[in-house]
């Protein structure tokens, strides 16, 4: 990315009278669009407890047909995949017209505690500027967004939305992919994307979660780590015996110390051979990148009731550390007794969980590989280990991916301000099923903000986010079709 | 002690004539003697939750009171202790005339649960040998051994037990301390005990507590380790927070093992400056009889389903090490999430319940004052160090010291078996108070089976090693006043 700030009120004046065209339409339109997004807020889709998931595609292909996105809803072992299309077939596009593919989700948490609701979570509404309602920001409305992006595009560009020739104007194919099971896990979608590899091929795939950065300017996410969650288990005795056989009798909570004291050290790196073997220098540009985020140590540590940040291989450098290093955390540790008082007791067992978030190209398999050899090597072979789930693949999209600076100036316009770009973050999803299945760089692009309270009561989503993130959509598509 | 058997069958005629005696009034009174101790069972005396305690402690002072024991019941804060003396006032007694302290708790654990005991626990019934019913064992049953022991002494040696001038027939002075609050930690016996210093002046004590070897062997205990319950507790963040932050977070779990990892390392030797300063050495006589005890390195493995046992600094020998080596045992730990699968969360806390396993003459204070130490040298002074309980002073009376040939001679007759000699065990307990606070050697002789199942329902005393226990008191008497 140039550190220019050339996206800003766009280039040329072609490109800033065609944003001023989308912004005056989002403005003539919103209220309308916001009675849409209320009406598809009102119905419940909870996945995981399979709460109005059918009726939620049904109605969610229903705004799609009525902008003339061909869509199918495919089902899945559980929840349906919905998918449009728009713009020309795929052996019928004009040599070098580009595809975008845009992901979202349309089941959403559970809305417990009710309680907490200040107006109920299927009763969309808006006070101080938000929009409140269970699935607001996560997912439908930013989902909803690039919807009414694509609305607004067209209607900008020629005749009325819906109209059968107005997709002919479309200068990208548009695809779209709207899971049902986010908020499960997506079991289903990798199966799902791996069968379909070829109706969802595109140059570029985008989506819109998370929130855009804390000081209101919009966020680009290039990447998402991995993830490799192990549990390992050192059994030393039948059963817990008296603390006075300490003396005599091996001790679980001691092994595991001994065996974890060889993972890492005082320095906090991981002594694991290999471990670090595959991880991806940044680029240079990732670097700065990551530099340019604005960082206050003092306030994090307040924040976080910490005396101190973590030094890394390179540094202690907030965001460099967060976005391009791995982990391997202990999330959960237990042995014995850890009630009140004193138990005189020389446990069994002793368990600790791990979660090891990955880089890329670093691999759960291989980690996991490795940490069984270090194991075997350092005398801990008997120790259990664990794989509860597969783990996730880490996925980065390059910061020189000409897709980013689309994406860039899309946001730039929409916000009127240079967007925060996170070469990565530090958590974990399965980009990699569009970043390595589907081979394709993608952006994220969050049009909620950092107070959304996502998966909490009282999940909202700001109206000013909403709108800008419909006017960022339709740059994209404007953008895309340049590139 | 001698590896002679000079205690089987007694050493000479006359001692083999009194023992004859002692055994044969024993067989002729044990209905009666069974049947008072039936009478002490039916009171119940459940010290933690104040069942019954006046009654026992007036029922018990009423038995010694019949033998000619000066008795008085002395309040504490809680619960009784009944204290008795036999034999000339302190001032009278004649030069070099031995005085015996015998303890004894008269307090029993609550019964529950109920519906697992065949008969009632405060029902004392007869099956197989066996008295069964709570307190049996502990410490109702052994306790009164020793009061039928001075009975049978009396009652051989003269006129009928109870009588006023029997007591002047007595060779030694004989104190009784008999508290009611064993069972919930005995929190007001050093007290006591330092506040009636003078009238509790003795040779040596003696109770009956635990139980004699599996192999019917009697048995000795001369020893019983200290004990230091400390908690730590790291604590690096206000709140938990998202595993993604561990790169930028300290851990409060990886920082509690890393320090666990400075305290022990794979050896299971304590690296705490000066921890094992204070270590007594045992006395050749005393590692003499840690290996004389029958030990099946193979049976322990299989009991516990160990894989090995541990080596200690001097090697591993079972008895060796449980006896005079220090722990350092973990016994809780805990952090983070500890349910079933996957949580990613960042611990902001961690912290370790620690026992350590004192000998003599290891110290608690002294010991407490080391680990703060040795977190202060690494780096790890604020991490907190909690100290619920003062802990327990270790204690040992020499194998050498000559009442231990006087319990020896005794056990050795009423059993015609040598004794298994525990120079100490693993557990703790507070016969400080009479080694280090009254200044008297204190050993430990047995009259309950090692199938006792105090504490747990159908808690029983087995009859034979009620009337050995008689016995073994009464020679008691005898080669106490011949020491």
């Amino acid at each position: 990315m140039a550190g220019s700030n050339s996206g800003l009120n766009s280039a040329n004046s072609a490109n800033s009278d065609f944003l001023s065209q989308v912004q005056a339409h989002v403005q003539a339109n919103k209220g309308r669009y916001l009675e849409e997004l209320k009406s598809f807020i009102r119905q419940p889709s909870i996945s995981t407890i399979d709460v109005g998931m059918g009726e939620a595609s049904q109605m969610l292909a229903a705004f799609m047909r009525r902008l003339g996105i061909r869509t199918t809803i495919y089902p899945t072992r559980r929840h349906p995949v919905v998918f449009g299309e728009i713009g020309p077939e795929d052996g019928a596009a004009p040599a070098g017209m580009r595809t975008l593919l845009v992901y979202g989700h349309y089941d959403v948490q559970p809305p417990e505690p009710l309680e907490k609701w200040v107006t109920p979570p299927f009763e969309p509404a808006v006070r101080d500027g938000k929009l409140y309602g269970r699935g607001t920001s996560d997912n439908k409305g930013q989902l909803f967004a690039h919807l009414k992006g694509l609305e607004s595009y067209l209607a900008v560009t020629g005749a009325e939305s819906g109209a059968a020739g107005a997709a002919a104007r479309l200068p990208i194919k548009i695809k779209y992919l709207f899971e049902g099971e986010e908020e499960t896990g997506s079991p289903n979608l990798r199966p799902f994307v791996l069968e379909h590899k070829e109706l969802l091929r595109a140059d570029a795939a985008i989506f819109s979660d998370s929130h855009y950065h804390e000081s209101g300017r919009p966020s680009l996410i290039l990447g998402l780590k991995g993830l490799l969650p192990l549990e390992l288990r050192a059994k030393e005795l039948a059963s817990d015996q008296h603390s006075m056989k300490a003396t005599v009798l091996p001790s679980a909570p001691w092994r595991l110390v001994t065996l974890l004291s060889t993972i890492k050290g005082e320095d906090g790196l991981v002594k694991i051979d290999g471990f670090y073997d595959t991880v991806r220098a940044p680029l240079p540009e990732e670097m700065e990148a990551a530099d340019r985020i604005p960082v206050n140590d003092t306030e994090i540590l307040k924040a976080h009731g910490a005396k101190h940040l973590l030094d890394n291989r390179f540094g202690r450098r907030y965001y460099h550390n967060m976005m391009f290093e791995p982990t391997f955390n202990i999330s959960g540790l237990v042995s014995g007794y850890t009630g009140k008082g004193t138990k005189t007791v020389l446990p069994a067992e002793a368990s600790v969980k791990i979660d090891i978030r990955l880089v890329p190209d670093m691999r759960p398999d291989d980690i996991h590989a490795k940490v069984v050899r270090h194991l075997e090597k350092h005398g801990y072979g008997d120790v259990e280990v664990a794989r509860a789930e597969l783990g996730l693949i880490p996925s980065r999209t390059p910061i020189t991916n000409p897709y980013v600076e689309v994406a860039r100036r899309a946001a730039a316009d929409a916000w009127g301000d240079e967007p925060v770009i996170f070469p990565s973050t530090g958590g974990a999803g399965p980009n990699y099923i569009f970043t390595d299945d589907l081979g394709v760089p993608c952006i994220v692009i969050p049009f909620a903000a950092s107070d959304q309270a996502n998966h909490a009561p009282n999940e909202s989503l700001v109206l000013d986010g909403f709108e800008k993130g419909i006017v960022a959509s339709a740059m994209v598509i404007k953008y895309m079709s340049e590139s």
